[in-house]
């Protein structure tokens, strides 16, 4: 309670406390969401295709995404919402300032269609164009990654911290290939492993999903993460975890990280981000938002992460 | 008790029996095992190299493989060893049809030497060349991977099954990039991989250990594993739980499986590991029983492993 100009108010809420309890809720309805996928990774999948004949999603990513989206407009019934699946039915991919909810229902869905044991769901909550929480949950492993922004990053309750290597040669980097299959592209991807194993990197990992991959550089358990032609929900969450864990975001030029730009480098320090990125080459896709790529755009809060 | 020639002999144990006690003790010593190495997962190793700068051994790899073989010599005085670390110390890599125990301390050394959460112990046994039983423990995963021959795989208690996909445009691959670093080897690697996802093959997995990945193929999670430039301590175990889980293993050129030659193609069937050896090539690596390649020297008793 307070007093100002002799009127009595009751105290408004502190807008942290506000987002605190989305994020209480997004992890419920994280929880919730991975006994349905673990329920359903028992079954036989429906597969379609969506960009290409290796991009993958099933009835499950569908239900998942309908069910997170539908319990929170229930709840929040103001907030924005920019989901997978619904980009991919025709809705529009644009962050306003308005309290927005980026969802991956099912990150790895082909190793979910395989049974490969990564699959994660992916929530993330930006408020005036940054993000506010991230939760990343890894279904299969039970590890729930959480952050909110200036509170640190955890795993089932455990916090988080990259390793803070600076010697790309000392560094186990992790990618993803995608489901781009154009020669030029796959030329590229290729092109871009051979130069890290030429410097030498200590290894390179690929688990299938970008929001786990990302996570385990929050983890410490690897020195490096970059990936050209994810999407915005596939990273969204997993970028605050790395920032929250003392890492850095970068786009894979070595400039500002932007989430719309399809392009990322998550690492343990700004030296080995961007030794990364002197290194790869992008190749070209369309940006999330349909915004010409190269063009402003930055529409995260963490552009580096750098704490 | 029986009678021949009129002479009372006591019943010889059967030979099955006797392997599966040696079974039992493997499994008990990777247990024992796999809790120390998750001790040392916390704390500072040292690192050293061996073939290359990115062939890393921690001191933690020959405790372990001391620690296995000097159990198993206590029990079993006269049988034989082949061993990562015992090797690279200078004895040698024959297998003859003495029972031998083929071990791998730390699967993953790389991993480990990050906290990246794939490390495992590799146990294999054979008696004229034959192999009778593979052991992989999955050390953070808390996964126990066995197969007893003629007797299936199993996970934790939990019986495999290979996917038995027999479509490589539907297939799931798991490699690994290893430790070389020549220009050349890592254009080969990099092409190879190239290759596959031309077909296209859904997606390309790395974790970082051969002998987790080809479980992996056991479990049908994966539908095929290739890799170039292991040795035979990484792979004699989880060959067998290939084999058992129905699978098959080749050479990378189709050819019969060899333990020595340094080359295995794993997968869910003989049509795509047969695809997969038409579409790769191996670079010149020597074997690890010094023969020459390509000279005679198969000595693994599951060429294929097709039941």
């Amino acid at each position: 309670m307070s007093f100002s100009s002799g009127i009595f108010f009751p105290t408004a809420p502190k807008m942290a406390d506000v987002w605190q309890d989305c994020m209480n809720f997004g992890i419920s309805i994280a929880s919730s969401a991975r006994q349905t996928i673990l329920e359903a990774s028992k079954s036989k999948k429906t597969v379609m295709l969506k960009s290409s004949p290796v991009d993958l999603v099933t009835e499950t990513d569908h239900k998942i995404e309908e069910m997170i989206i539908s319990s929170i407009k229930e709840k929040y019934p103001t907030h924005s919402f920019i989901g997978e699946e619904s980009v991919a039915s025709g809705e529009t991919c644009t962050l306003t300032d308005n309290p927005t909810w980026i969802i991956d229902p099912i990150d790895g869905t082909t190793n979910f269609v395989h049974r490969f044991p990564f699959v994660a769901i992916s929530i993330a909550f930006a408020v005036n164009k940054q993000t506010e929480f991230g939760i990343v949950y890894s279904c299969v492993e039970d590890k729930l990654y959480t952050a909110r922004k200036g509170k640190g990053s955890f795993c089932n309750g455990v916090q988080l911290q990259v390793s803070g290597q600076e010697d790309i040669t000392q560094s186990l980097v992790v990618t993803e290939i995608g489901t781009q299959r154009k020669e030029d592209v796959l030329k590229t991807l290729t092109s871009n492993i051979f130069k890290l194993l030429k410097i030498p990197v200590h290894g390179i990992r690929a688990v299938g999903t970008a929001a786990v991959d990302m996570c385990l550089v929050a983890t410490g358990g690897a020195d490096a993460y970059y990936h050209i032609g994810m999407h915005c929900w596939d990273i969204a969450a997993s970028a605050i975890i790395v920032t929250e864990a003392g890492g850095v975001v970068l786009d894979t030029d070595g400039g500002e990280f932007d989430l719309m730009s399809r392009k990322v480098i998550a690492a343990s320090s700004r030296a080995v981000g961007e030794r990364i990125a002197r290194e790869i080459e992008a190749f070209p896709c369309e940006r999330d938002d349909g915004k010409p790529q190269g063009v402003s755009g930055n529409v995260n809060g963490h552009p580096s992460g750098e704490k």
